[in-house]
């Protein structure tokens, strides 16, 4: 079947590209109401897509916020595997507006790449997986494996509906095996499978001194300032061998053997300071950046805030000062340990004169770990290696896509990471884009896994 | 000439708050400039008023900005000692106005006190002065020494023109000792003598790392977090003893005498946490808070920002980070090298794989303090207690007032900071007020307080 829905896309390269541009083009924000009508367009564009495709069962399943997109293909028979595919349609914010060189909703193809919010996370990747349904369907008249297809609108807002749904309806999602294109490369055009994920947690701490941000001159000797009392607590929880200082922090956590090491050792690595416009690495003491990125756990502060932050000086002491954290774990580490470790080590280091508060992110996730010689996981690498015709690597990926280990734990199902971004995509940030290469050879790489399910 | 000019103050009482209320009622907000007009009827308000009590070379000196109010009295002849009198018509905004009882340009007496905006800070405080000349030159012919008046309008927003006519106009300004009336006292009825100001300056530290925003999961382990690297940055500057741990900060410090210490004891003090709502206080280790804001040198942190401020999480290395630090001094600390001494710690703890910036605060100042024993100083505290009948209290404060610094550096002669606002006066906030109390008497004060400098 490979040759004739290869020649499709080949034939029907402009038209799809120009539905690609029209689906990029819906601002679909998840995290903003502004843009509910956004969310619910960009959900009946899929609808209508998988509609014509020749999909069943096609709806937009309500939830509180944001529909999700289902739909089934039942046509390869009962002997016939089923893979559960999933993916979002909702995006992350534009701001800042300013930093972005063409408008993030008017897709733009610069040298080789093409512009817009969601190109690669998640809009392209999704559409890509249509496009190949379709190619397959109009040559073949029918699909070699059933397929069910989930397609959320929360994700970059913590697909909590999803979570329940997953939940509630077992029936509704349960398949062999699940494929999920939310991921990249780790270079471009560098085949590769996620064979690990890290997990997810994290917690927001909020330091409160006096009831109203006080003179600096008037009360300065008398009272705790907030925001010193937060930097106190914050450098106590990790030191500058990049090591967590938190008690228990690393317990239960796999020592990385020498076989591991070498396989991250051999995965083409990212030139970070290129890539950032960072001086030098940092990571964890007896760790190079790669390990640590890939399978040590992480402390990050997402974010920090407290006082006066306009132009020039205002000489006050603060009423209270937050900082945002969040971990990434890898397997051996539960989230809710964690965060009662995290919360435990704030309200022992934290100063008198001050009262510390301390919420707990709710949805936090497990990390996940298959086996690289799984056949399915096999097949997928054989796939990308004939499409980008450069042998695939396996990584341990440091992000997390709580999703999967959602799947693994109600379904207990294998998950195939089969994602298609690189690491210049700018994901989240101003100016995110996806290369054509990995659009065109991701759908060849697809065409083929597919092909080789049932064989 | 003291019982005279009392019964003046007595008989004239009315008429002269009816003119205080008319000063009050023009809303002379300096920081904008929709109320240019309004400060220049004040300006005219005095230049009248000083005009009518006989002064001479009376003016409004033209600036960038606001104009300050010059005036000269040369009546007591060469050999009586010349007084320059430093105060400004200029006020603080108004908002937010919801919170006002009543109009705060609309004088109102409630409970012994006047409401209206500038009633204590300071157009309450440069009247009683005029009244007291007034009621002098009426009763007796001629002051008993000469004045020079200089009083501005761009108090609350920086005196820039005034430093620059202070340094360009030496011979103007120029006196023998000054009198500034621009504070307040310890407690209501309180007689109050400010002999000790603290000093004044800032830096600003940037943490900068990668060159945008990065996904945490992607680079966490390999990239230095500029939040992390600034809080480890800022709690090495002050231990949790709250002491500062910048080498060389106290250098140069006077230490604490036993005498001051008994001096700073016997100031009433204020209930630190009724007044700011904290459950401890924390001061250095080994003094206590009252020392601490009035006697020894702070450092404080006014505002943080960096990454992720919004709701919930957003998994991001945040490119930058920022603090910015003010410093209150006192004497023997130079502002500038203090600047370096903060500049050279925050250069040698920065950890690496973040470049530091650090921007010094312009407007610095030393610290200033006059001996309690200066015989104008015990003139001014006999005075004080004569006319409230309570013992003076001499005071060093927490607070900066650039201007007296500046005097000191040009003219180096001795300032008499003469206050008569209350702590319950809410400077800079709605409902500012001054207790007729401090009006009626404060003026005695001054009466018995002119009377005294010739003898």
């Amino acid at each position: 079947m490979s040759e004739q829905a290869l020649q499709y896309l080949s034939d029907h390269r402009d038209r799809l590209l120009n539905k690609l541009n029209d689906f990029l083009a819906i601002p679909s924000v998840s995290t903003d109401s502004v843009h509910n009508n956004d969310i619910k367009e960009a959900a009946t564009f899929l609808q209508t897509y998988l509609q014509d495709i020749g999909f069943e069962n096609v709806q937009q399943l309500e939830t509180d916020k944001h529909p999700l997109v289902y739909a089934e293909y039942n046509g390869a028979g009962p002997e016939a595997p089923t893979v559960l595919f999933y993916g979002h349609y909702d995006v992350q914010p534009v701001d800042p507006i300013e930093l972005w060189q063409s408008d993030p909703f008017k897709p733009e193809i610069r040298d080789g790449r093409l512009y817009a919010r969601g190109s690669s996370d998640d809009k392209g990747q999704v559409f890509m997986h249509l496009a190949v349904f379709e190619a397959i369907m109009k040559t073949e008249g029918k699909l070699p494996l059933n397929v069910k297809v989930c397609i959320e609108g929360e994700e970059e807002i913590g697909s909590e509906n999803l979570y329940d749904m997953l939940h509630e309806k077992k029936e509704l999602f349960d398949a062999d095996f699940a494929v999920i294109s939310d991921s990249g490369m780790v270079a471009k055009n560098q085949p590769t499978i996620l064979y690990g994920l890290k997990g997810f947690t994290g917690i927001e701490i909020t330091v409160n001194g006096p009831d109203h941000d006080l003179h600096s001159g008037m009360y300065g000797g008398a009272v705790k300032n907030p925001v010193m009392a937060l930097t106190q607590i914050l450098a106590s929880m990790k030191n500058t061998d990049e090591v967590v200082t938190v008690d228990g922090f690393y317990d239960g956590v796999e020592p990385l053997t020498d076989e591991e090491r070498k396989l991250i050792k051999e995965v083409p690595g990212e030139d970070y300071k290129e890539a950032t416009g960072i001086t030098e690495t940092a990571s964890e003491k007896g760790y190079t950046p790669k390990e640590h990125t890939m399978a040590r756990p992480t402390f990050e502060i997402n974010g920090i805030y407290g006082g006066y932050q306009g132009e020039g000086t205002k000489t006050i002491i603060p009423s209270s000062a937050t900082a945002k954290i969040t971990c990434r774990l890898v397997p051996g580490q539960d989230p809710e340990k964690i965060q009662g470790l995290l919360e435990d080590h704030v309200n022992k280091v934290a100063p008198t004169g001050v009262t510390v508060e301390v919420k707990k992110e709710k949805l936090s996730a497990k990390a996940y770990k298959v086996e690289p010689d799984h056949p399915l996981i096999q097949k997928a690498a054989e796939s990308y290696t004939k499409a980008f015709e450069k042998e695939t690597v396996f990584v341990r990926m440091g992000g997390s896509i709580p999703v999967v280990e959602w799947i693994e734990d109600i379904y207990n199902i294998p998950i195939v990471l089969l994602g298609f971004g690189t690491p210049d995509d700018r994901l989240h940030s101003p100016n995110e884009s996806f290369p054509l290469d990995s659009y065109d050879k991701g759908m060849e790489t697809l065409v083929y896994y597919w092909d080789s399910i049932n064989k």
